[in-house]
């Protein structure tokens, strides 16, 4: 039992919230006295208790003394609940284990600075860039005011998300599907293009065997072309917001739907940024994008894809559209790069996990 | 996600606190709606709040309609704390999975009664069998009134405690002893003979990098040999229990030690049996036996030792003690049979961990 | 020790020849008698013996009453060497295990009750499954008589073999084309068409870092436009083939290179097909393809591709060729199915391996 | 393909003969050119050709030019077979690998300076300490002029070999004693007192499900107690040799009994020593010892044994001979130390496998 059991157990707890806590990090606390741990606690969604509150409620008046553990710096601003800063020093802790840095411009290391001026021991850097990868959308959100971007396509080997005809059901297997529906039930929102919606009239719902969260459906949608009928305007699972150019037409539709709502965009500005600038005012951290080929392209094109999951199954079609459509690029070298996180078999097929790299 | 995934959580929970909660039992919860996560909790320690109190604290008013994991039944009679089944009910729970039974015969089915009686569906048996091992000194207490005894050893590859001469510094390495001193921080009370306190004058204390919980300390003592100015005596550190036969002696000493207590146990009755039944009405769930061959052995032919512990040095001596004297013995068939439930190296030993296989 | 051991040693043996004995078998062997190994040998190259007559000479006078091992039936015709079944008769082996039939139509079985008559036990499909996993070339070969086909292509993760402007310097990283070098090694021909001389001016040699086998190269060229300055007819590293449409032209150029070879083929005849039967009938048993877009498809679509290696690099390009052009598929359900054998990281890059699953 | 990989094939080919060239060590060859395997062998047995014979027979004339990897540095001398020394400058390689010197100081050195002075290059210490341990024994038996001995002993996990009655079938299951059949057939000769004979009478042969070889018998009988009747004497399954003190009745005995053999022992001289000295003289390079404690205990205590095998049975009976008797050890400090090599588990029992550490 040393530092790196305790500051780990606090990870893990923090991990099991993946996907709820938005627009909040993930923070897991762990509270350990004598050698035993008095107290356990993960921040499990924006609104609800910190983590360090449920670690320290649970830890009782042993807490005089404790260590604590937590994955992120304290809070340290009067926001929904009362600094933890300030429970932290009452409840007589000795000394603070931190993993990372709170990068909100409102903490970012006030809430260490507050735990020393209490005489409280602060180490901070255990463990540290685990702590970042797991917040890494928590981290991109502050930074960038923008939602973490993941891109999901499924091709076949030669590339191809679907045949010239628009067919593209079924590419992938069974047990790629469900391992997309795990992806969507982790993100904010998922987003994609009218074609999409004209296509397939989708649900873009999660659908896994015990539940799920279903994801806010966003649709890119200039010329406000879904139809009243599409699916994911009827079905009330839960909100669509549609982005369109702004115009009289889309002033007066859909007033009738409750769970649908329109978001009209200057046609003189960035269409695509402005869509993640507003979601992030919506709170949405992590976006999903089921993009077909334009949608992709765009948000690589806008520098703005964080990561890619490409699901390829062992097929051959020979023609269709691709992944990733870019007429300007004429060398290799002028391609967009991106590093290998993860390589799995599942089911049938395989699935590649990519992070891209942007120049800083 | 499924099922399992969440009682697996619970499971984890729990076991985070093995060694803490005696006398009760580790017990972990997982609060789960719509696919998440809104509730987790652990039992940390006698006296304070059950795991289900934490992870339904923690889910505050999303409770109702959510699915409850918890890796034992809940329990149904007032205590330190309202029942559990009780909270369940009120919080609006509509479904909850149990891993395994209470054993305890206030509780023992009754608490899944009361939830179904209060139109809750009860899902049990799952991961049962991973429950039962985490919590196998637990259930071990509830059904014989006795502490689960685990026995450690350090011998040389040809069995021997020590030298002829009584020397045994140091058999084995660093890493074995670092490893000893875990166990003795998971352990509610460890047991020595009284010529281990005149021999070596041990501490008997758990001495890791970063703490760790004493355990009580029980030392065997017929005939009242402890010096006044044994370490165990003196030292303050952590309670005393001398078990003596009952006589005039025993009657008039160590009155001025408070950290030292005297427990008489008449010549007629079993001593090593008394011994536990005493501990167990103290509520020492866990007994770790740092004997020597004597006590070893008492504790192996009374039947009452559940588990080893052995470590070997790759060392041969040729003459001295052994773990297990007993000469009634005269057929392999009538020795004392165990199954091996681990092999690994420690450092330059090996570390043999056993369970004592019991006629039923 | 017992049957499946040596078997086992006798495949490893046999795999150590890899790429080395076309258009024979790999074959391994192993000689025992009284738990001792007392022979062992593999079949390194077409001329020299076969593995049992290594076996058996290793064995010398101890082979009667042993027990010999094979990976494939013994020959029983009269061919560069005697036929192995005799030598096994003679040097009174008495019970020979063989894991897999030889294919050839001149053995076949025979092999196997020669031994019968002549009284020696024989056990068949000790590992077959292995057996015939190691020598699927060979099976080919003999079952069809055509090369076995291994196409090679280098993509971005958007399937693009090169740019539009046909840039592909460098798709992938040092690791992958190291490994594809070993691919070269191992195989007999190498195969590009006219398009890559022209474009790329290729040696298609092997590079490894300590020496490796060139394989014959292949040059699909209906036009015969090989410039006389190609590298491939220029630097005698090893004989070139060029298969063009018989012509006037193709009758009378590149006499004055010894290294390089017109073979013409009738415009009637269906081209890649008899590429095959003519690189069968000189004995290459096994063809890797380092084609283009066109060259691999025209395999593809002629159902003479067997498996795939394809190294995919973690780049976005958008635009460019892609392995595989066929414009009659029009639904998925009409894809070229492929079964993944193995994925694996390469560097920085990935590699799939795929066999072609085939209708029977 | 590398140089290691090479000479990693070179050793696992010396390791399949693994117990079967005494005195000889084991070695292997790998003949390699322009990176295809031409010739591959080992030595298997004494008297029949070297490694170096068989690869470069079957590389045949391809061996012009070509690299050799052996595990151990060819013979310089003319023995049974002529120097390969010779056969290595005479084919015409240009390169050969060593990994290991031989220690033989009719060699040592020599068959590499011959080498070099015929103008081939030598690369030695590729994989030597690989190559040493492989041959641990031959270099042991090189060095000391005495077989390597091991020991093996089956206790209860309180280190006893047997009850205070003698008792000891069966200690350890099925599993462990099928393990213990292997380790007769790779080593040389087994030995045990004539105390073992007279209680178990074994046959001390290998009993393998497909046969073995049977080690040359042992039997330590100073006072010449052997009964006639035992098995060891009567079954004719291997040569048996009884060590004795020289005296009038050792002369007269056994004459009858084709397969026993007597050597005469003077009393003045160590037994043991001469034991093994005599063994050497025989070729009898491992000694595999099945002894009970005394037999064990003059080996350790004489500082001849080199490595142990202990079977521990999960039991304890707690009475009963130990593997090692030696009451002169009065500290731990004077302890005989080993080196733990392997633990793992057989069957329900566990196995270790230790290498005595011997003062320099
Ligand atoms: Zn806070
Ligand atoms: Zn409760
Ligand atoms: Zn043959
Ligand atoms: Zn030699």
């Amino acid at each position: 039992m040393d530092h790196e059991f305790y500051m780990k157990l606090a990870l893990d707890l923090a991990g099991t919230a993946e996907g709820q806590t938005s627009p909040n990090p993930l923070v897991g606390a762990v509270c350990v006295k004598d050698g035993q741990i008095i107290g356990t606690g993960a921040h499990l969604k924006a609104g609800t208790p910190h983590a360090e509150v449920h670690a320290l409620t649970m830890a009782g008046t042993q807490s005089v003394g404790a260590d604590l553990y937590i994955t992120l710096e304290p809070c340290a601003h009067i926001g929904k609940t009362p600094p933890c800063t300030d429970l932290i020093r009452k409840r007589g802790i000795c000394r603070v284990f931190v993993a990372s840095i709170d990068p909100n411009p409102s903490v970012n290391g006030k809430g260490i600075r507050l735990l020393q001026d209490a005489g409280i021991e602060v180490i901070t850097g255990l463990l540290q860039e685990e702590a970042e990868q797991l917040n890494r959308a928590f981290f991109h959100f502050i930074n960038y005011g923008k939602p973490y971007v993941t891109l999901k396509a499924a091709t076949t080997l030669d590339g191809r998300l679907s045949t010239q005809t628009g067919d593209s059901k079924w590419i992938t297997s069974n047990a790629s599907r469900n391992d997309v529906h795990h992806l969507r039930h982790i993100h904010d929102a998922i987003l994609v293009g009218v074609q999409t919606v004209l296509h397939d009239n989708p649900f873009l719902t999660t659908r896994l065997p015990h539940g799920g969260k279903n994801p806010i459906r966003i649709i890119l949608d200039r010329y406000l072309r879904t139809p009243k009928t599409a699916n994911i305007v009827t079905d009330g699972a839960v909100e669509t917001i549609i982005f369109t150019l702004d115009s009289d037409k889309s002033r007066t539709v859909f007033f009738e739907h409750p769970f649908v709502s329109i978001e009209r965009i200057s046609e003189t500005a960035p269409f695509l940024e402005e869509v993640l600038n507003h979601l992030a005012r919506r709170g949405i951290m992590t976006l999903f994008v089921e993009g077909g080929s334009r949608v992709h392209s765009s948000f690589i094109n806008a520098g703005l894809a964080d990561e890619l999951y490409l699901y390829m199954a062992p097929k051959l079609i020979g023609n269709g559209s691709s992944l990733f459509i870019d007429e300007k690029r004429n060398l290799m070298a002028d391609s967009e790069s991106l590093r290998l996180l993860d390589v799995r078999q599942i089911g049938e097929d395989v699935r590649l996990h990519a992070r891209f790299l942007k120049e800083e």
